[in-house]
Formats: C-alpha cells, structure tokens, sequence
C-alpha cells in the first residue's frame, strides 16, 4: 500500500467522520454542502435496494433538493429534542475509476430522547459514490443509505 | 511507524470489514474463506474465557468443520429474516511474530427482525491469530469470539 | 497527507482504544495513567456542556483525583457483576499547536448485566486535549465525556 493510497483512506474516514459530525451536531444547513449540485441521495430499504426498486422513503436528485428538505425540516421542528449519535464502521474502497471512488460503510444510529432514553434507531450500509471536492477532499456524488429495517415511519424527520 | 507498519494496520482493517460484511450480507458460504484449513473458531463467553474453559458454544477445529456448520444452518434455515450488522472497533496488533500476529477488536452486532424491531444482539471481544493469505492478505488461524453476555442459546444460529 | 501526520492518526486510533480497552477488562487501576499528572476530567451532559456550565456529572482536576476515585470505586464495589463495552468512531484532530492537540470522537457504550440482558448504557462525544506521553505516545491533558443524555444518575459508578 503506497502513500498516496493511504492517504486517500484517511480522507475517507474523515469524510465520514464529518458528515456523522455534521448530522449530530444538528448542523442540518451544513449538510447539503457534502453533495455535488447534481447529487443522488436516498434512503431506502435493504429489501427494496435488493429487489432494484429505485422507490426510497426519500429521494433527491440535486443538492437543491436537499437544501429544501433542510428547510423544511427547520419550519416543521423548531424545537428538537432529539440528539442522534452515528458510528461508522468499515469505510471501504470497493472500485473506483478516473472520475471517483465506490465506497460503502456500516452505520448505526443511537437516540437519545429529551427524558434521557436512548434506543438504536436506524442501522444500515451507505453505498455511496464520491468525487474530488469539498473541505475533506471529497463529496459524494450519489449517496444510498440502505435500512435493515423496514420499519421507517419515524425515520422521516431527519438525515441519515 | 513506517509505511510497511501502517500497510499491515490498514489491511487488518479490511480483514475485519470485509468479515463483517460477508456475514452481515448472509453470504455465509464465503465465511470458511477467510480462515485457515487447519483454523480454530470458538464463541465463548467472558467468563469462561478468564477461567481458562476450553468449552465453547460453538467450537470447530477446521475450515471443513466451518464449511458444515455453514451447510446445517442453510438447511435448518430456509427463509432467513432477520439482518445483522456488525459494527467493529479497535483493531490491535497485541503481538507478533515470524509465522503472525495477534489481534483483537471489540464488536457490536444490532440484529434488525422482520418487523423492523432492532435490539443489540451480542458484544464483545475477538481475539484472534491472523497468518499470510487470502483476498485481504491475511486468514484467520484461530479466532475466539468472546462475547460479555453468558445469555448464548439464541446465538446458536449465526456465526459471528 | 505525509508519513507523520499519517503515523500520528493511527497512534490516536491506538489510544483510544487502549482507553476504551482499560475500561473495558476493568483495569481501572491503570486508567489514571491515560491522563497528565495536572489533568482536567469531565463526565458532562450535552447541555450542560452548551451552555458552557461548568458542573459535571464528575469533575476531577488532577490524576490524584482520578486514582482516588478508582479507589472509592474498589471499595464501594466488592463485586462488579456488569461488563462495559465502548465503540469509539469517527476520531479527529480539530486542532493543533505546539503542546499537543484537540481531538473529538464518537463513543457508544453497551452494558451487560449479569442475567445477560444489554442496553445501551451511554452515547456521546469524547472533547479532548493530548500531549505527548504514555505508552502509545500521548496522554490526555483534559478529557470532556459529553453524554447525549441528561439521565445521568447510574452513571456514577464507572468512568467513561
């Protein structure tokens, strides 16, 4: 493994890091800003991804789309009394070309609720795409956040 | 730390990704892959394993031993519902020599039931001997997975 | 990303893991030695932390304080039938001078009780200052433990 190449996985795992940070921190005006303008983001269930159903509990084809759902999500929770806590794990290369890097990684998410309780609320792979760009030299141009669970009503609200 | 130093650290953490994905994507028959013809696999608990028990839940002294566990559990288990996710963390090097190292790592596994219901289902430790070989460049020669909890029987089903 | 900057990431990733590692075998007696003799450490909820309050869950302003605690904790608990888990993701340098650096990380904490039964016992952000020192190259000169939550009550016993 040559310097270069392990450079490249550190910046991964910062890229990651950050983007966790930012949704923790409920920096939610930040987040658009680790997308390209003509990003994919979803989020979709592992059975639909399997079954190659391109539906998903949210669907955005633009960093402009994900900027409004920001938006919306501000006007619709003034209070939030929520704190989420992801962990990433497994940041991995799986292929890559001239124009970017296929990267997967596992998450869980923790809730802590304004009486203290804290349970998981969403656990996952992201399969993401990513390219040259942004503050950790990355940006993800296509972003699948992949649920075990089927069960994703109250997954609604916020970013994953 | 030199570049060969951080290479080996790197590639451990593609081991233990790349073994996390493999049974957390129910590709089980790739499983016995990633150790060595003559490996021993145990799951244990914390207790037995301080007082020096050689009893294991679960206790193969082969790959081929791997390879027919893999073998029951597709024929005991038809329809499959329920996901894990592994999320591992700390992968060390706690010693080494000529033929290998030694590595542990602390694990945590969310188990995702069809009806969406996810709950922690084991944590723990791996202490693990890994030699040359394999996709990642390195097999498991002996794997203990030493789980905190002694509540075992659900763990009978899945490897870990 | 030079071989330095790349060498000092991973000897982070080592201490925090030999960190969450001395908690986790319950070798508290050498958890005092991951901090500067004149070190500052804070058990704090999110909150409080915020609002900039100085108060803490548990606040020690030097390793002496962390030794007696240990002690008090030995005394007080002949018998210590729980395990502690700790997943650490996402650690980041967030700044740098010449005596040492500001690091944040995730961590999540599953407890196991006796009769088997795991919950998530804790979740938050390591705040931290290192200097050089110790075993793995570095020691904490201040370590802020800053829960999601605010239901802190059963979190006196054990260090975080």
């Amino acid at each position: 493994m040559d310097l270069a190449e392990i450079g490249t996985r550190l910046e991964l795992q910062d890229l990651y890091t950050a983007y966790a940070a930012c949704l923790d921190t409920d920096a939610l005006e930040n987040w658009p800003e680790f997308f390209t303008t003509d990003c994919r983001y979803r989020i979709t269930s592992a059975e639909n991804y399997q079954a190659g159903l391109p539906i998903g509990l949210i669907y955005a084809t633009s960093q402009a789309m994900l900027r409004d759902r920001v938006s919306a999500l501000r006007q619709a929770n003034i209070y939030e009394p929520q704190r989420y806590r992801h962990l990433v794990s497994g940041v991995t290369v799986t292929g890559r070309d001239s124009n970017g890097l296929d990267v997967t990684a596992g998450f869980l998410v923790v809730r802590t609720m304004q009486d203290g309780e804290m349970t998981v609320f969403a656990v996952g792979r992201y399969i993401d795409r990513v390219v040259r760009g942004g503050d950790t030299g990355w940006k993800f141009a296509r972003k699948e956040v992949v649920l075990d669970s089927r069960r994703i009503d109250t997954l609604l609200a916020i970013p994953l």
